[in-house]
């Protein structure tokens, strides 16, 4: 018979970048804390598991309808920014610094996967840019061959509606050294250049 | 409202090391994984907690009365290695080189923090050693103060029971460079070295 211990650091592994030692010191601090914090990690796990679904409207991972975000009257409900997944909102909502919604493709195109625009939920987009009004539309997929390809077919696709379309600023990382800059970057980071 | 990812990703940051990128990077896979395989991983936590108590003959964690290793006729039972917290015998366990029985102190003697001999499960394995026929005792407990002053103690207490007392070796970590030991370890490496 195997431990408890043993098992839990196995079923901890299944865990991206959870190594077998990392799970063990996972596992043994979950031995000690106190059992109401270790219950409702074990409770927020099988609550995403059973609840989680895509908000109608923006394909965000919520337990309702309508996420958090789309539900809320005090955001900015005439800005849509397009992400990829629904991991990007987290990381767009820690910088704390905008307030509109969201609309999340699942995905980006890549023919080559077989991953065509009927794949991903432009349709969508194209549908609730219709029903409200919207001022502008923020795209935010990623700086690689896929997100710019995304982009430039959603460029071309939200043309005929007049809605205001643009794309986050590429250039150097915060707190990155010019030494380590790769060309791509260098060259994005000239061409945008702003007046001080 | 929260989200429920937001949740999860609050309730995964009580880990040690887990920071919010790696909570949120965690919190994502979990949303993606078969249902099967997460609500295993919540089980095995809810398990750990509602079944973790320590195994009456040498204080492994366990969900019975006797741990796997205690409770297993395949382990050399004529050995006994002396640890200072359960982790450590994962440790042990890992190099698939010991085969004999443990007993756990519960910690390691602090007389400055008030952990006394009596603190810890030191007059237990007296009475192991009295009960039952055991070839010899090896003290598995740190490389450091309180680890080696635990070691001393027990090898004090055990002597008059003529049971034959080990220490693990000290030296330089394998894989590792001179260049890099400290004089502690390098002056232990020296002293401990054996004929080739």
């Amino acid at each position: 018979m195997k431990g408890i211990i043993e098992h839990l650091i196995e079923e901890l592994t299944r865990l991206p970048g959870i190594g077998r030692k990392t799970a063990q010191r996972l596992a043994y601090f979950i031995v000690s804390m106190p059992a109401e914090e270790a219950l409702s990690i074990a409770d927020a796990i099988r609550d995403v598991k059973e609840k989680a679904r895509f908000c109608r409207q923006c394909f965000n991972i919520t337990d309702s309808e309508l996420c958090h975000i789309c539900a809320s009257p005090e955001r900015d409900h005439s800005k849509i920014c397009v992400v990829e997944e629904p991991s990007n909102i987290q990381v767009i909502e820690r910088t704390g610094f905008y307030k509109g919604l969201y609309h999340v493709l699942l995905g980006a195109l890549s023919p080559i996967d077989g991953i065509t625009p009927e794949r991903l939920k432009i349709r969508e987009l194209l549908e609730r840019l219709k029903q409200t009004r919207v001022d502008e539309v923020i795209i935010a997929t990623n700086p690689n061959t896929k997100g710019e390809m995304t982009a430039q077919y959603l460029k071309e696709v939200l043309a005929p509606l007049g809605v205001k379309v643009t794309r986050i600023a590429y250039g150097l990382p915060m707190g990155g050294d010019i030494e380590f800059a790769d060309e791509v970057t260098m060259s994005k980071a000239l061409e945008g250049r702003r007046e001080l």
